[in-house]
């Protein structure tokens, strides 16, 4: 196995993979494989799978543990590979990391146990304790609406100075707080802070923030990565003009339905349109039907016949 | 294995057992076998295991299975065995039923999984899909404040027609709610409808609630059957009396330090001043430091020396 | 004008009265006198104006003013009549239960001020500030949903013993909470809790609670005075029997069209079929439609057809 | 009166004036007089008084008018000035919007009623109803966390085409919702789209938006019209640098104590500690005591000492 050193800061673009299933529990193997070399072609910095757009808590473990090798061994060290391993089990996480590390990934991403809601107190005591028992890194992942629980930013602060703990991303969707941690960041220049929503990486980039965790990344790469570009190069033109591009995006693919879950059945709608995987989704949820399928490739077309 | 047939519906009070641990991955083995039989002999009328109060989230599946085990042989067939099979994962859920039901297990206590909040549509799918995969009846477990998700009475009711639906277990401690369904299932004599809060058995069983499932019968079983026992008999100045007692409990035993957690560490604490197993908590949450224990003894001593 | 003489605690059933309007500023005179009538005919205990159910804070201050005034000399001593004061404005808070005082009300009824929320402190200091500069007593009302503010129980056992506050009415549809306040208050039978939502009144009745703020009562004034007395007597199976006759108005009258504010609509349409006074809600409601006018003729008619 | 012509859109940054108060219900006359001249004098494209940070609702009619008179005459058609007319009760806003018309304000801004949550069809019925009433342009204010009500883009988007309509301010601190409106209204470039925190005014300006309503620049006007300056000259680095300034000045004026009133608190004993002002604040909300005020001291110091 190549290995790959995990930058400090990791910068740049780091789609959350989605996981393309069969049924509830097969992996669509064929469909991954060709998945994960669309990704990487379109020039990312990372992967990250086993995320909320992994849909990883809807999937067994086995499987689990199934796409873990097979994408680290597809990847071969031409990005790292970042790995989800939050759990409301304190060993179960651990377990995972274990596994991820044994096949080659680069790091592990952890949001807080996400059934009985920690106080402060109790998540930086948890994360002292659960940080030494991970073989690789550890980035932070911040999803209040999914956890019920935020990282208040002196919580990060103080669990930045753990061993293994090398970043936060921030799905939040609040950008004071993701300025608040930059600020109390600005001494550690190797903590890596990545944006979650794309819709916000427009504005990420250019103040300052490392990168983003593009969902949308899934299907064009090529778009985010174009986007962080731009930041780096300080075209502001470029940026807004992207920018405008992302919000589109967000506001035709990611809004068919209303639901909840718009945003994942969009993305996996478009990538079984585009001919690279399934778009099946493990329970609760459910793939598009038929008239929000054609609606997803009328915003496909018209998205993709712009100049 | 004896079997205990499920009556319908299920009534009387069924604690939610603790589940003694040494560590966060070892069962307190002793203190288990004290807890079921310090339960059992209050009187109680069946035995909940691995829900909220038994910390299940946070707890491995192989020390779930191991408590699983060692339980139904424990009780083997005095009261019903219900086993808490909750899970983010469809097939994780199965599989905790498998191994309840080979157990010995006499049903399952499934909230919907909690991560990915559904919608009531794909809620009921989900329980369309999972409810056949179960070989012992089903009580659903309302649960929103660490589910995010309400079983609104609807769906309730159109997931009562599942076969294996046998009830439901209303944590919500939203009293319109739980009338609203016995409004809905007043033809429906045979489904369960139980209460979480303790505080609120009082009220649940003089207007027709079937049960309890009241954490403080782990320390005092016999209290809240006497309160059920009160309530069948229409004594309504003993059910007052009792209910009060019951609040005295809430008013102090769980709420020492205020945590969100106070009832659970409450609970487990009790447990331990009294000999009877270890208050060990997993992660995120521990157990009451020395102040709070000795807090929790003079509570202790008040209550138990009243008349 | 005759005056009532407050009783210490307030007991028994007081409606909070709609508002029957013309206009959104104008008051339909004659239909205010009818609901009166009606509402005094069923034996009430007491009249609460310009609370929610009222509108109040819909209403401009002219109008408001004009309702006080219409109706202390309509009722003229033959029940308490109690004022909304709740603002956002300490000095209109005032200036209204003044004007409440002089126009012969024995009470005023005060919500937290429910554009910035105050901190617990801040809440008891406010009222601390104002209490002193009411001319009648005031009892507290606790309605979280709308005022984004819970009175805490400690916040309420304090502010009791600010001279004029008289007791507490809640709205929080918490029943736990209830009861921690009827623990915290048996050391002052003097205090009032009422409770608000007329779905709970059976069981706060049961257990010890004064009375409730029943919005049926508009249009039913007699079936909540029928639950008190039958909770006064003892006579479970009374209570039982009409609580869920509460019950199905709840589920058929007020859930007509599952608006925010169904109950507010259904309770004036209903006045409205049965001839007591307008229809016509305040900004931003509206009146039901034809439609939905229909439904709630034929749940009145079947409920009315019941034995 | 002089008049002004509001520019369409409306941009810049339009400073929500705090109301100086020597106590409830008093205007600190002079403090209001220096404010306004030192607000002024940072060379800001407008005022807009009677706002969330105006205290407006805490206020009563009497001193809001008063309020309303002064400024008005005293700015004298220098810049723009926008009023508050958010109110619960319609009639009190056409009330207010009247009064401000007359005293030669050139628009008003309106959040919508805050007691009784609207549906979003209620809500644009509402504005069809309002606006027609209002003497002048009005904005629409977008201040969901106390008014517990969002105004949905596609809300905005239709109350848009009502006559009088004439932007946006948003304190949603949801840059995503921000960027969605950005879309629905790019063929509206006479459509005013404003940002309310000040934390997110380098983003929004960076990308599109008009402006802010930028509460600090009640203190320090010039920073905050220098940003919007660097952003109108492409300076990236200049906005970035002026952004962590604005930054710095949340993480410290605004963040003492840890109050949902910290913001508010901290402007105003700014300018108290500046000597423009009293710092009085309304009910429910005090002042900052000694030990705070010496904090706010020194992070005034530590600011101005910065280059």
């Amino acid at each position: 196995m190549a290995t790959t050193e995990l930058k400090k800061p990791l910068r740049g673009i780091v789609p959350p993979m989605v996981t393309p299933l069969l049924d509830r529990d097969t992996l669509d193997v064929e469909g991954l494989e060709r998945l994960v070399e669309h990704i990487l072609a379109g020039g990312v910095h990372g992967l990250f799978i086993l995320g909320t757009t992994g849909e990883a808590p809807s999937l067994g473990y086995r499987l689990r543990r199934d796409a873990i090798d097979r994408v680290c061994r597809q990847v071969a060290g031409r990005v790292p590979v970042l790995v989800g391993i939050t759990d409301t089990a304190f060993v179960e996480s651990v377990g995972i990391a274990r596994h991820a590390a044994d096949a080659g990934a680069q790091g592990v991403v952890l949001a807080p146990p996400y059934y009985f809601p920690a106080g402060q107190a109790e998540l930086l005591e948890y994360l002292q304790h659960l940080v030494p028992e991970l073989p690789v890194p550890v980035f932070l992942y911040n999803m209040p609406s999914l956890t019920k629980l935020n990282f208040e930013p002196p919580t990060v602060r103080a669990a930045a100075d753990i061993p293994g703990v090398a970043g936060l991303k921030d799905s939040s969707a609040n950008m004071i707080y993701f300025h608040q941690l930059q600020g109390l960041f600005r001494d550690r220049p190797d903590f890596s802070l990545l944006v979650g929503p794309e819709e916000l990486l427009g504005e990420t980039l250019l103040l300052g923030g490392h990168g983003g965790v593009s969902g949308g990344a899934n299907v064009w790469p090529r778009l985010y990565v174009a986007l962080y570009e731009a930041a780096r190069a300080r075209d502001l033109d470029r940026v807004a003009a992207l920018h405008e591009r992302i919000m589109r995006i967000s506001s035709t693919i990611y809004s068919v339905g209303r639901y909840g879950s718009s945003f994942l059945k969009g993305v996996k709608c478009s990538l079984s349109l585009k001919g690279i995987c399934s778009d099946f989704l493990a329970e609760p949820f459910h793939r598009f039907r038929q008239e929000e399928r054609e609606s997803i490739r009328k915003h496909i077309d018209a998205l993709e016949s712009e100049p």
